[in-house]
């Protein structure tokens, strides 16, 4: 017995809660496709009946059984193993219902369709419902990495190239670095729409020819329906679109995966100086009272380890066989559903994240002392080679360095002591080459840019 | 509300009926990956009461407990995602239900162990039955094969490479070819077994330490228990177990796509040599009536498309941090059954395929001959090599391919009127070279070998 | 000793003459590299001197130098192994040289920039340049697929799906779908374009703070001298930029993988309809002296393969920690140029293979004759259907098909035969109803709707 | 022109220094495959000499030959772009340059072979060399594991999960973690080499019909020629052999990068254990005079982000057409090479880490005290257990964890003044509880089972 039929959920959802949003499960639930392509027959009889190609009475009869809450998923699940696609046994099961209550508009169910017309366009349909609340939640993600920028434009923190640290910089423009990103891809997700939102409407081979010389007022007329467009020439075997979404998804995934790895590191018990917001019960260890997960980062970052090998089936999957493909087309039924549900998820999470990101701007000074000085290195060497040359300055600075992490003592003590240093270099001189708010250059207008561009 | 609760299968498993087996999808469902982490707390009491580690009546009061049946797998789902993993709202349930029946064992449940240990060991328990299923189904194939291999081992039909007809072989020995790499996998599944039938076993960061001095012990008692084997070290981190098994499946599953591929090619319309069984209502068109669409290798190789990128997920989630991961874990909670799943369901297509594919031996010879002899070029070539010289034979061979394929004459008849061939080869030779049966090669002694290789 | 001093290339280029064109290669070479990476250097020099930052005579004295032939690339090779990365060695040497000249503008070597700085906007510079070799090898296959197009726009074929002769189309509606595909791609790119023509100029941190004040001057004048476009904010660790070139061109590939497939399946012994262009010495075998091979097919479908997998690296290096990041950026470094090089072989070779197609009309007609008749069944079941009803026509005529099919009979005769047909069906109308010249739909509508938002 | 000519390398190996070794490039260039492949033919012709197929003068005629400094490698790279693989050239070069010298024995060049036997088996002769280098530097990355296991078997060190600070582990049971990692590896290698030390002759369609009945007793001495084995069957589109040996260096590269995250994170600025062994001019930075870069780390991380993608490919790949396939073959062609460079280079990184790692124990120390004893809540928690339950205890510690944070003093503070815990603890259980020391559980245990079986 298929497991749908048991009402045991036949796959591993327990774990897809940390994953993905109930929203979004809602949107790719089985229900939800049958209810898609439901959609999808509805609106191909009324098109159809607008042109006169069916009777005015069929749509109405047809409409009337175009409601997955009336179909038996498990039934059309087992047909599906046979028929190799649910679009037939879900046609089969509706022309049934259409007979059964005694119209004669049974005959006229499906008219002139394949059952990649219905599986496409429901599709299309799901992705429109995905990629609104993905627009939604990436507006109010903006919006919430507009105001950390803003509130701490000038919070000095270490900067860290290669898990070093490097240089100051301001959290302000860290998260801007975020924030810019974020607006980049809902730039990206505008531009792609208009090639995901079409209709996909063909019939056997793509010539409409079932419907004789109407094929293309109805489906014209479908298109219009259903709120979407009509493509120039259908596109079964072409999946640059769908292809597309996935690929678009997995850049915006590739950056909240960026961010969570960003926060999970300042969230290091010895970092320490940012964390997610903490509620009861979230990221307890079930056998170390202490602990504080990073619940939502290790969500995203598995998102971000996941998606890039989905978005590579997509791609691989474009290889598609003349006017429809065997093989290809069917791997990308769970694929995609499954990459916006990981995309839609780590988002919630990041939202969540960077709302209620704490800050701890007294660890970030502490930690910013914590080479004693060397973070500034830079600002004496560039200081030190107006006047020695880049060269010398470099290796003279160089030297204080490794002295100073040799000699446990502070930078500042080491180029106290070093004569060559001296000639160049007050006191003075020493005191504020060696303040770190003196050394975060740019930071504030580059602030202003991002804010600046995301405004516009 | 968590779609569990409702009832409502939360993903796409309507299309799984095509891709997946009923039996594999109820060794994976959340029922059962709760059930297999209960296993694991249940043997995990009855170890420490055998060492003593908790006093004997807890362990009977835990089993009691560890029936997946009695838990509400939506509520788990929804305290996942703030928990962060399910072992955690599970080990509390457990102890709630242990406590609510009046039990001291409360207090044991659980005990020394971290969520990864009981999540992981779970896993390995689930992929035991998920190998056995794969196994048998592998030595039905292999059975079934071993006999396509002796019906057709003299079958002529034309070799082709890149596509185009090469030489002839013969149809037993194409099959010789699946058989051996299937034996090869087979192979490889036994050498990976040992490596993946372990317990995990370590508490929170793999040193057992809660447990005192009888850490060991318990995990030995444990792995016992649970008909596993103890390794050296705990491996929360060192994910190369699990990820072997998404590798060794993935190998699988593209000799599986292989075997598609051939079949689905044999199976064009233009072709016509080999088919998939035909069954009432299998591989039919929603809209062409004379259509018999390739069914399983659709989903074969849709399972090709996507094992590689799944594969490859597993393989960068293996970069996991320290003790225990952030992110590289959870990626593969749902990445690796996903692999069994596709693996299982390819396979059970191929078996069925494999046991009920007609053979159109007489097409195959039909085709063998479209070429008017082109096919057996090389027989010609090489035989006025052994006089004329390899690169000389060679031109002139081709030449007369040219004429044959430009005047639509056969390679006979141009051979017959080209004076230089005629000097090296008569009418006799022409008869003899033409003639696929004697241009096998060493078909049948390959064919042999592998036989005997597979009965070793 | 490095390979690179030997003169011995040290990786598998003896294969990329068919991977790849000499054109990209060109661009992507180690000595292009460097001249990119100097191309920054004497930019920044230049830029530095125009706000006065460094002296004058500084500028043209470090510009002398930035010349690759100038430069050991075997050694700057070996350095890079201890030093990270090439610009550390290749900005040493560079300040060598100018000091070597007895220039005092060695000390503005690379003033304030950083490697990554560097190695970025050098990626930047040959990116542009690949993208415009793309783009113009992407207007001449428009143009050959438009011509293509207008030929053949009513040359019948089967249409075919799942490897199945499904319903009669026409070349040239094949044809539009390509050129549709690829018009889109197009749109891509040009979309794309503004988010990668971008320079990269932070310093250390991203903060411009080794400039002081005058940081983001010298990033504009930067900027123009390079005629790319100043970012709102350094880039660094967020890849989005460089990743969207690779799913855009992951992308294109796909539908090259498309086309491909589809021209080596027309291309088979037993299909024979279309052929890539012949030349002397083109696809032969070094064997079987008729054998014509799809060489390019072969080349176009390996980078289909091929690509998938870079994309997902990209991705996958996206997760980048801090202000720049380990292991991620380095990943990129060649896996970007590599799907560049495999994206420009890909078009080259379709470009090769669409201008210099070879169609055969008369195989394609054939081709459609050979189920006798069951190519146009849905043709007969849809006019059944209106007096019938679909379900019941459906099934008049697939039990036609089969019996067809069984007794190796016309469609024609067994309609003919049939009395319930017959009823509904003159002979004229199954005269008109089987000739595939009635069934092919709206193929030039489709095809004029392509063509014209091609124009547009 | 193509680029070898020029003696310009046309691919970007300068970076390649960085990601891989010179021995690997040495055995993976252009020469080194044309090499392999000379190799074959020069055995093809011992071998065929050897069963009198040819002329006993003819083998030493074009084993003189079999020379690659002898041949052209940019026109041979040019060929290959019509011919369609670089076999065809190169067989083509060889037989003139045996014609050249005179010898009759030109027409018995590669007599029966087709480009894949000669591309297959020279790959298989490159792969076993790679193997060669790879065991032998995964030996000593053993042999110094086993050291750095036996030198730091008990210093402290925080186990971390989820990057957060858990319970004190030993640095040796970390490094017992790797070790027993990379002797799985080992294993697994060698239980893959039967299956790849194989030679690959099969002729135009793997029946060897153009040695007539004498194919498979040269195959025998081929093989024997060449020092590895005779397979059951030819194994041209049977890709599961050689996707083996890139999914088997994909697992190890995967554990490589473990490895390399785990010292990159101990490297850290704010952590500062562990460090990759410091040599002049490694790791700094271009501005930076203090940097310490991990380089080895990020050359690791790099590769193990790669490789996945690669093995993807090499999966996708396996999908090849009945008996040679169209693209599939041709994807692996630098893919594979790529694959064992990049696992070559990680390997040398993580010797060289290894082997020279800086441990500072005092650091260890001093960061397991950073969080006032909460690394030690689980051990208060389970002590507790025994008399308050565990759940009972679990939140009693949680509680003085939040309040230790939230007070900013030490766990044992705030135990020293809870009511509750000072009923089941005394002053001097809470001295033993609170020192790491008495908290590192089975760990010497667990490491003497590593060693053991390591020396097994």
């Amino acid at each position: 017995m298929n497991p749908l039929l048991s009402g045991e959920p036949a796959s591993q959802r327990l774990t897809g809660a940390l994953f993905t949003t109930e929203t979004m499960q809602a949107i790719f639930c089985d229900r939800a496709r049958v209810q898609a392509m439901l959609d999808f027959e509805r609106a191909l009889a009324v098109a159809q009946a607008s042109v006169a190609l069916i009777p005015a009475s069929a749509a109405p009869a047809i409409a009337k059984q175009c409601d997955a809450t009336l179909y038996d998923l498990g039934a059309i699940a087992d047909a599906t193993r046979e028929a190799g696609n649910p679009a037939i046994p879900l046609v089969q099961a509706l022309t049934a219902r259409v007979a059964a209550d005694g119209a004669d508009a049974a005959r006229f169910v499906h008219w002139g369709a394949t059952s990649q017309d219905v599986m496409d366009t429901g599709l299309v349909l799901q992705l429109m419902k995905a990629l609104h609340v993905i627009e939604n939640d990436l507006a109010r993600l903006s919006c919430a990495l507009t105001a950390l920028v803003q509130q701490h434009a000038d919070t000095l923190l270490a900067g860290r190239t290669l898990l070093q640290q490097a240089t100051p910089i301001t959290f302000g423009l860290k998260a801007a670095g975020w924030l810019a990103a974020i607006d980049r891809h809902r730039c990206r997700i505008r531009e792609m729409y208009p090639r995901i939102a079409v209709v996909q409407f063909g019939g056997a081979a793509g010539t409409l020819a079932a419907l004789g010389d109407r094929g293309l007022s109805v489906a014209a007329a479908l298109a219009e329906e259903l709120r979407i467009v009509l493509p120039e020439i259908p596109w079964h075997a072409h999946r640059d679109r769908v292809a597309e979404v996935a690929t678009t998804l997995g850049l915006l995934v590739g950056t909240l995966g960026k961010i969570a790895c960003d926060v999970a590191l300042l969230m290091q018990t010895e970092v320490a100086e940012a964390f997610e917001p903490a509620e009861p019960g979230r990221g307890g260890s079930s056998t170390m009272p202490h602990k504080r997960n990073p619940v939502s980062a290790a969500a995203v970052l598995a998102a971000a380890t996941r998606v890039p090998g989905l978005v590579a089936t997509m791609l691989s999957a474009m290889v598609q066989e003349h006017e429809r493909g065997l093989g290809g087309w069917h791997a990308e039924w769970e694929t995609l559903p499954e990459i916006c549900l990981l995309a839609a998820g780590a988002l919630a999470h990041t939202v969540q994240t960077i709302e209620g990101l704490e800050i701890d701007a007294a660890r970030m000074t502490h930690n910013l002392e914590l080479t004693g000085g060397l973070v500034l290195a830079e600002a004496v060497a560039m200081t030190l080679a107006h006047t020695m040359g880049k060269l010398r300055a470099h290796e003279l600075v160089e030297r204080a360095c490794r002295l100073s992490m040799e000699q446990k003592k502070s930078l500042r003590h080491v180029l106290d002591a070093d004569p060559e240093a001296r000639v160049h270099l007050t006191a003075a001189d020493l005191d504020r080459l060696l303040d770190p708010l003196n050394y975060t250059g740019q930071a504030q207008a580059l602030i202003a840019r991002v804010l600046a561009a995301h405004q516009a």
